[in-house]
């Protein structure tokens, strides 16, 4: 699980697995060794003589030569970027993908009453969520392409869509003929104000949904549209929600309701934590706060749900006053238990928090007006993405503060017991784990047969027979051999590999239980291991050791402390494309925003991934 | 030598020395192990085991409770900070100080006649040099307080002197009590701006020499007091140079002419590097550069001076057009040699280098406004101070462009010539301060009285009479015990102490010659160390050696590889308050700005300073 890779396109990759540690009180790192199934497994690790306790797996895997999918990424540094290879002359939908030619036709007729040239459909919601709910899927449906990252433009005669190198031959597979495929990356590649400057003419007009960008993505489209003579216009309707109903296959919203998590779990009460966020709010004379990150809005009032995949969040803004509250919801969210957890009805405005209906809050933004009202939204600070567009359009004109979340910062340091929470998720998580490691190890030498999608299919079953378990914190990664050496690869039925001791198999997987969040790779090979797979393995394994061992004064940033994790890979001449590290929610997001040091009670992922 | 010290007092430090390195080609760091006086010397450092090549030594020393100078340091903090206890009361200038009553009258006299309220007078010189000529220590002269860092500030009623924690003891020793002693770092104390606003009235007039500001300074200066009502003033003559004339013994700039360093020591002629210069400021489409840096200047002509202490460079300006260039000198610098060097007097400008009377450059800075001209005025960046500000204002309006000079981005990378000379530099010093080392181990082993000041005056006897020394790169710092203990102490008369075998003795030290600069502390114990004293000092040498076998990509920032110094010495829960790294020059300044980075020819000192 990591933010940023390299575009590099060739073979030979290890990653090196997540290390959960936690900075104790004295400045060191702890190493919670109740998360390392090197320890409690049967050994099914490359033979390291090592005396120390760190907990590390990874993998090096060789591509063959010939290696299927790997040939073709290889391959499209020879042809044009641009070239739809997978498209025959002529040819529109390829049998097997999805036909896009009415759903663009439907859109453009949308466009055209809107007087629009261009529209732009991003894969986010409307809390810019990393995981969105499949009802939120509109680039998806729109289309046909199904990777977790990639922004579609449609214009009235042309269609691309951007994507990142992790997914580009999954792209050019699922587009079908009408879409032009934009593969992020490359210089050649405009971005999407480019190609639109280039498609459209002076005064067209472009529009997306403003719920959906955030604040600072849509006024930085603005002021380079506006330059550029184009008009960026704020449409209060979703277009694609125009054409994608029930009737289309659309899918509802989940209809789970809330759920209290107790501070047995959490530590602190909601009471405490917005009187926290008061304060805040007072030494930054705001009157006003406006959530609109659904892990924000869940970690303040101690809730639960199950709104959108693989984080236990669900879909609500909330607005904290000096002395008041309103938590808006869809119909059907909330339970009795949940009002009376936020003394919803309560007689005394200051104890309680009132609960409207979710859409409320575009009728309540405007009226935040009374005089020497300061509003705060969220600002972008680390991986959120801050308050959205029309978040900040509804406030009154000149009421609105950009700052970082105090409910982000607040968050980012764990309280005790959450912190002994995230051990314990950590223990029962390294059982099933361990539980499956071995069933693996014991089934190849037994000759079973066993493949990627089993795997996953054998932990995930494992993992949430744990007590606790609310279900995997992110989408499993099961990658043997050549696969492995895909980012953020996961198993589909088209790339499922078996499972053998040819090779090495990478595993990078995580759970969500009401006590923790976990995030754990390991990267083992049932047989014997190239040299060279030994020494980078090694090399991963010293830095992780370096950092786990390191003492520092605490508020260090990650980036002066990365040295440690890479040294002994530079040694080698080699290097990574990405961040080490990233923060990791309490039963929330499994990538969790933090002050960007290294802190007490601070919980986050050390991961490498190397291509060679 | 380091730029930045904790302003903590207490009494147990440790310095670790600098090691002098080079990036190789291959991005290795390789051991320039000639500089190690701990090969070549008997060794009288700490014994360590240790198989590596590695050159370091440092020294820990504990302040006996009683200690001289150090017990006053220490009870400053019970006395009130704006005390002079030194100052009897009704007292004007106790015995042994220099007494600056006339001086302060004839100044204001000066402030009177030109209507200023408050007169500020800096440490430095007209090229924002470290080291400054004893004629431009105007400062010294005015307040009698001799340290290298402090800046004067005279009111028609007060007078005031900034100075930091190095330098508390010695100015509340010197200065006479006309003067109110500001130690800069606490927090109680004002700044300059914040002090002259409450002694001054609304529109009263402040000035400075803006011959000797940088034009950051001034303008940071000037928005601050415009703000609060006062007003900056701009005059074109120093206050202090009317009152300083050579009857009250003001020593004249040293009259030592120039002499040219051979391209077989600098690697490149002159011609070339201004070729690269001129294709820098075509890439930034300016027309003309003006150098004011003394070093950059010196570097780019391939000449050297001896017009200020410690540093081989003299007194000049240069511009530089695209097709022509104007070296400024003051009378009698000049020589056929530099003449013809420069091909001064060549038919063809764009070959040669004109030199002009240094005075004239005010005249020639208002003539740079051909149309479409664009002069290229160097700013502050590292540790360069950027261009004055009487420069900028005498550049036409709106001609003046501010970025960092080219020459001290060329400068930071060595020519292989000028790696390979300063490596030699570093054989002949090392063997300078070997024969020091084994004269002061045998002298004190046999009952010889060494002290501070004698091996100040020996080391620097053997250092010269090395071949093509240019004299000392700093003033050394010798420092037995507890003053050891002092950041940047120099041994003076009165601060001297006999050096034997009961604690520690910390030498930095540095020389330049005519093929390259040294900067080279060794630590050492006469007799046996504490254990205390072996564990920080081992500390310290592990972060060296982990740094200096370090393998890494070119580019990586000083502040991304501090850890990797600075972590053994964590482990202990110990830290330093300071940078561990500062440029060396060729021939030029102990510390030169470079581009942040640590990078192929790039030389650097690496020295720690801890304080328990």
């Amino acid at each position: 699980m990591r933010k940023h890779y390299s575009s590099d396109t060739e073979c030979l990759e290890v990653r090196l697995v997540e290390t959960i540690y936690r900075l104790s009180y004295t400045g060191t790192i702890r190493i919670t060794v109740s998360a390392d199934t090197s320890l409690l497994c049967r050994s099914t690790m490359l033979r390291l003589s090592l005396g120390v306790l760190v907990l590390v797996g990874l993998v090096a895997c060789k591509t063959p030569p010939d290696a299927g999918n790997l040939v073709l990424v290889r391959n499209e540094n020879t042809r044009s970027l641009f070239d739809r290879y997978s498209c025959g002359s002529g040819e529109t939908s390829p049998p097997g993908r999805v036909d896009t030619t009415q759903r663009l036709q439907r859109l453009r007729q949308q466009m055209i009453q809107a007087n629009l040239s261009a529209y732009i459909i991003t894969s986010g919601d409307d809390h810019q969520s990393e995981y969105v709910a499949s009802h939120d899927l509109r680039r998806g449906y729109l289309s046909g392409f199904t990777g977790s990252a990639g922004d579609a433009v449609v214009t009235l005669h042309s269609a691309a869509l951007w994507t990142d190198s992790r997914y580009y031959l999954q792209a050019e597979n699922q587009l079908d003929c009408n879409w032009v495929l934009m593969k992020s990356g490359y210089k050649e590649v405009p971005s999407i104000q480019e190609w639109l400057l280039s498609e459209l003419l002076p005064g067209d007009l472009i529009s997306a949904d403003s719920r959906i960008i955030s604040y600072t993505e849509w006024t930085n489209w603005d002021s380079y549209f506006t330059k550029a003579g184009l008009r960026l216009e704020l449409l209060l309707v979703n277009l694609v929600d125009k054409i994608w109903g029930v009737e289309e296959g659309r899918p509802p919203y989940p209809s789970d309701p809330l759920f209290v998590l107790n501070t047995s779990y959490t530590g602190l009460s909601w009471q405490e934590k917005i009187a926290a966020v008061r304060q805040s709010m007072d030494n930054n004379n705001c009157n006003a706060l406006v959530l609109t990150a659904l892990d924000e809005i869940a970690w303040l009032m101690n809730l639960r749900g199950a709104d959108v995949p693989f984080t236990p969040v669900f879909q609500s803004y909330l607005i904290v006053g000096l002395t008041w509250a309103t938590l808006y919801l869809p119909p059907g969210k909330s339970t009795p238990d949940v009002e009376a957890h936020l003394n919803a009805n309560g007689r005394n405005e200051a104890d309680s928090v009132r609960i409207k209906n979710y859409t409320d809050i575009w009728d309540d933004l405007p009226n935040l007006k009374e005089d020497g009202d300061r509003v705060w939204l969220p600002s972008a600070f680390s991986y959120a993405r801050g308050a959205s567009y029309l978040i900040y359009k509804k406030v009154p004109e000149g009421k609105a503060v950009f700052a970082v979340s105090p409910v982000l910062l607040m968050k980012d340091s764990k309280s005790d017991i959450e912190g002994h929470g995230m051990q314990n998720a950590h223990v029962r998580d390294a059982v099933a784990l361990c539980q499956f490691l071995s069933m693996l190890e014991d089934g190849v030498a037994a000759g079973e047969i066993w493949d990627e999608l089993s795997a996953v299919s054998t932990l995930e079953r494992l993992r949430t027979a744990q007590s606790l378990s609310l279900g995997p914190s992110f989408g499993t990664i099961a990658a043997f051999g050549p696969n492995a050496a895909l980012p953020h690869y996961e198993p589909t039925f088209e790339t499922n590999r078996i499972i053998d001791n040819t090779s090495v198999f990478m595993l990078d997987s995580g759970g969500q239980y009401l006590d923790g969040t976990t995030d754990v790779t390991r990267t083992i090979h049932l047989g014997t291991p190239t040299d060279t797979e030994r020494e980078i393995y090694t090399s991963l394994l010293m830095g992780c050791i370096d950092i786990a061992s390191t003492v520092f004064p605490e508020g260090q940033t990650l980036s002066s402390l990365e040295i440690l994790i890479r040294a002994p890979l530079y040694r080698l001449g080699l290097n990574y494309g990405h961040g080490s590290t990233h923060g990791i929610g309490f039963c929330l997001g499994v990538h969790e925003a933090f002050n960007t040091t290294y802190h007490e009670n601070f919980f986050g992922s050390q991961g490498k991934h190397y291509q060679l």
